[in-house]
């Protein structure tokens, strides 16, 4: 069966609320692995080192009787931002009346992720009181005095222009790209955008070169308009990959109904290969051990804007497609779906976002791996972040107690079992390291990678892609040299 | 009577523990104030605008029987981290045999610093994952799930050939400027000092010229080390201010031995001036009427490293003793004492830290102004801090919620009246604004600045002082001509 048949058929109205116990956990954790260098292209592999304990020994004490297995959204309830058709066509009006803010690609990438509550509790982008608690504390404060984690200011720049013209305005129109008119922003709060500062406090260096930074700070204007959203419409795409997009309630209808008691996320901006999938069939084995009845694995590409040299989304989500085809993951306990978050590459800080954001969707594992969300630092040789810093921060993070983080550790090509496997340093000299550099070199001389590291059908579609961009740079040349 | 023959008398022994109401209150807080520029000599003065709920109104339901007072310290109890007088021996000739970090002034500060409790529950220099968690989130926490403020990293920096020499140790003695054993470092952890990093998410900049930076961080190793320190001895200066130099546990016997019910910190690297006299004097006042019987301020400049066009703590010291023999703050009801921390400059990163250091003294009342820890940009026209950024950080800063943070307005001379007073925007034209810059000209020239600006005592001092500079400078001058 394929993965897109399935995804068809998720439908947000059929799942009842069950009567189950939550359960929740916190410990402290110890890690033990030794960073190892990565590429961009090869996501570290892993397997998770956290003594957890079987079910049984944790039930009773923590146990609270609700009307979901599922963990609760950051904040309670999810939002609901989107204007009710009935009041569609009135809003639309009062819309049309307003000043307007256009919004960039990525803008609305954010307002998509706002409108769906992947951000919860957050109904709007952030004002000037949530901004410097994101960038200070990496968490919000509640009403009731709890925090919830947030660890990248979600804000909407503009510039001095379309400020004037706001004026003392209570709420300004959003535009989209193409001219759509998207949502209403309510009781806005217009604050200074400090760009050195968010810079700074986001990504830990103001070096030239940060793809988010250049792509959207830079270019975006000195002040951030805060307010609450009315979204006037679903944001669609209409590339063909509409339906992967499930909203973290379609998610959580599909978790019910499928009864999941565990659902472990894993957020990936790059090609499955056989390394992951043994992680993830790993952690499933784990989960049924400690007594789990059914764990579902939410495999979960980020969709919103990532850097040129990773692998685009449409052919990410075909590469997706062959390995769940090809039986690597099980279409039975998995659902693929996409996170339509654009990426910081903000390391430490991105990895509690990505956390984050999955709890909101139902997600109570975390699976965490060498260096999440990093890069290279922009202008020195080295890695941005230090590698182990990701799961350390995302371990200790406020906000994120109830959510089991899994780190791992990392996976390589076995060349004695002729298969991708847990590095074993007692035999490292047996393990093969396929950097992502080597992978795209394999893949553009058609040069097959040793026998196991991928599926087939997974391989022949990075094959296919970067033959596309090679016959792409032969034509940009031929065009030059003519 | 002065205030240092006060000091003298303070006595860490006498001390009853006396059963009584410990008052905590927690709420959220609006600014109304707008900011106004000051320079980096005159600080801004204020009253506090936050209504606070009268005493009889807020008591009962949250009231806590405990053996003090005073607020708590973070963590619990004040760490006591000096070796007793009877393992000094044996602790000495321990420490011989170890290997050595040589410490400059300011690690020196820290060791202080760390030793007496200000940083609660801290008991040594940071380890990484207290390093991790004060960088991302300004924040540490316990075993128990709760949270301590801990904005500023409190590192110790080595370099290669240093950590080479440790090896495999588990301690390490560290040595003064001046060559003498001060302490051992014990379960010590060596990780690295991402420089950039740690400056980019500490001050929201990495431009060249922050004092901190230039004088600790960049000629520092690429190396941090933490672990739990034992004291050899008390820090002492020898510079005739050690008097001054009260730890959290005298200042909090000091407090209970005039019986304080409410004690208010002012931070402070400037001379004071009659503004600041009028808040402090004001905010005795307003904590009276919500019916607090002694409230008790705690003047308390800050003493360890501060930039060069700071004006220095002998001078400092002396102007306010000036103030307090002047009687424009009464001694009865005033504690002066030198906090022993080094300045950061890193407005509201660092403006909590110096709240949270007083809360281990014992004060639960903080007043804070326009720019707190701030100064200007080093490369930029412009403040390096949105100046009401610091204090509504503060006022969100997980940890902290048991602290009163006291906003204040700002004050000017008010040339009708003759005499400081809170600026009143309805008659702004007969204020007068003394910038730093303005009260340094006055000071140079030998001119006057107008009648009540600051008291005469504490003004003579400020004069010789910068006529000390003048004759400095005119030396050097004549020395480089001859």
């Amino acid at each position: 069966m394929s993965l897109t048949i399935k995804l068809h058929h998720v439908n947000s109205t059929t799942t009842q609320a069950h009567t189950t116990k939550i359960k929740k956990s916190n410990y402290t954790t110890k890690f033990h692995s030794k960073p190892i260098y990565h590429s961009n292209l090869l996501t570290p592999i892993v397997q998770f080192e956290r003594k957890i304990q079987p079910l049984s020994q944790k039930s009773s004490k923590n146990s609270l009787m609700v009307k979901s297995s599922l963990i609760e959204p950051d904040g309670g309830a999810l939002v609901n931002l989107f204007v009710p058709e009935s009041q569609r066509e009135l809003k639309f009006s009062e819309a049309e009346a307003m000043a307007k803010v256009k919004l960039t690609k990525i803008d609305l990438e954010w307002v998509h992720v706002i409108s769906e509550g992947w951000a919860n509790p957050l109904k709007g982008f952030m004002r000037e009181d949530e901004y410097l608690q994101s960038l200070h504390f990496n968490c919000l404060r509640m009403k009731d005095g709890s925090l919830v984690n947030m660890s990248l200011p979600i804000v909407l720049a503009i510039d001095d222009e379309v400020k004037e013209k706001i004026g003392g305005s209570e709420s300004v129109a959003l535009v989209g790209p193409n001219g759509d008119l998207v949502a209403i922003l309510k009781s806005i709060e217009i604050y200074k955008h400090n760009k050195e500062e968010r810079i700074a406090r986001t990504w830990g260096t103001t070096a030239p070169g940060l793809p988010y930074v250049e792509e959207v700070i830079t270019p975006a204007g000195n002040w951030l308009i805060g307010g609450d959203l009315e979204v006037l419409k679903p944001i669609k795409y209409n590339d063909g990959l509409d339906h992967y997009r499930l909203s973290p309630q379609q998610l959580r209808n599909e978790f019910d109904k499928r009864e999941a008691d565990a659902v472990f996320a894993f957020q990936l901006r790059n090609p499955v290969h056989n390394g992951h999938a043994l992680l993830m069939n790993d952690t499933r084995r784990r989960l049924l051990e400690m007594g789990y009845k059914n764990p579902i694995l939410l495999l979960h590409p980020l969709g919103g804007f990532t850097k040129a040299d990773d692998v685009p989304l449409d052919v990410r989500m075909e590469q997706h497609s062959k390995v769940l085809e090809d039986g690597v993951l099980d279409p039975e306990t998995t659902i693929v779906a996409i996170f339509p978050s654009p990426m910081h590459y903000a390391g430490p800080t991105e990895v509690q976002w990505h956390a984050k954001a999955r709890i909101n969707a139902g997600a109570n594992f975390y699976i965490v791996g060498r260096d999440p969300a990093g890069m290279g630092h922009p202008t020195e040789k080295r890695d941005l972040y230090d590698p182990d810093h990701g799961k350390k921060v995302l371990s200790m993070a406020p906000g994120l107690e109830k959510l089991n983080i899994l780190p791992f550790r990392v996976a390589a090509y076995d060349t004695v079992e002729k298969k991708m496997a847990f590095f074993d340093p007692s035999r490292a000299k047996d393990f093969l390291f396929i950097s992502g550099t080597k992978m795209r070199t394999y893949a553009r001389t058609g040069e097959n990678p040793p026998d196991g590291f991928m599926c087939p059908g997974g391989w022949e579609v990075l094959v296919k892609y970067y033959e596309s961009l090679q016959a792409e740079v032969s034509m940009q040349k031929q065009t030059v040299t003519a």
